[in-house]
């Protein structure tokens, strides 16, 4: 009765186990990962941060679907940033695009921005375990 | 008596934020960004993934202080990847390039990268709600 009672909680288990891996996998094919390389005017740097800042925070607090992003600039050329952004599927990224904090950031940055080139990329890793 | 204890515990948690504050940001003002931009030779992308693959979970799960590793490639163009690695410190990026598994994956691409860039950067933000 003992092993028949481990045999139907090791079932459960590897039940449980399969549904959340079929999960992970299909949310991983799901995902939209967008890569931004920008160059800032330099005059416009610290309001263009500030701004960025906000359009990210504000996102990322009330947008279940945007899942990442990771904004950084080189360290030799502190106006060429790169923004790693990665969205649940399609649907969360043309409603991030709807959001008011978005348009907010598009208007607010319109002239700082020198140049932009948006690439749609697909994950090979994306593996992290920074506290947030 | 209540107002000196209330007192006293805000008092508390006031200090104990400024010291969790003062961690967070002596911890991300240390933190090592790199981002590489390469190139793999279309024969051997296959291959190339396998051996990136493996160096990223290896260095995950045995390095403590290699935090993030996001690598993706560009819809269209397969073989130009961007990965974007997140290191504690600088002890632990250079502890990284010692370790038998970075060696390993260096010697093992060797000939499958048509060209490489490497970029020093430094955070704006570093947000995801991701799951490992």
């Amino acid at each position: 009765m003992i092993i028949k009672k481990i045999g139907l909680r090791s079932l459960a288990a590897g039940l449980l186990t399969l549904f959340f891996w079929g999960t992970t996998s299909a949310q991983d094919k799901n995902l939209v990962v967008r890569i931004a390389r920008i160059v800032i005017d330099s005059a416009q740097l610290e309001n263009y941060r500030t701004a960025l800042k906000e359009g990210i925070e504000t996102a990322m607090r009330v947008e279940p679907g945007v899942l990442t992003f990771y904004a950084v600039y080189e360290k030799n050329n502190p106006t060429h940033l790169t923004i790693l952004e990665v969205y649940a599927n399609t649907d969360a990224y043309k409603s991030h695009l709807e959001t008011a904090h978005f348009k907010k950031y598009k208007t607010t940055t319109r002239d700082m921005v020198k140049s932009l080139e948006l690439v749609d990329a697909a994950p090979i890793e994306l593996l992290s375990k920074m506290k947030q």
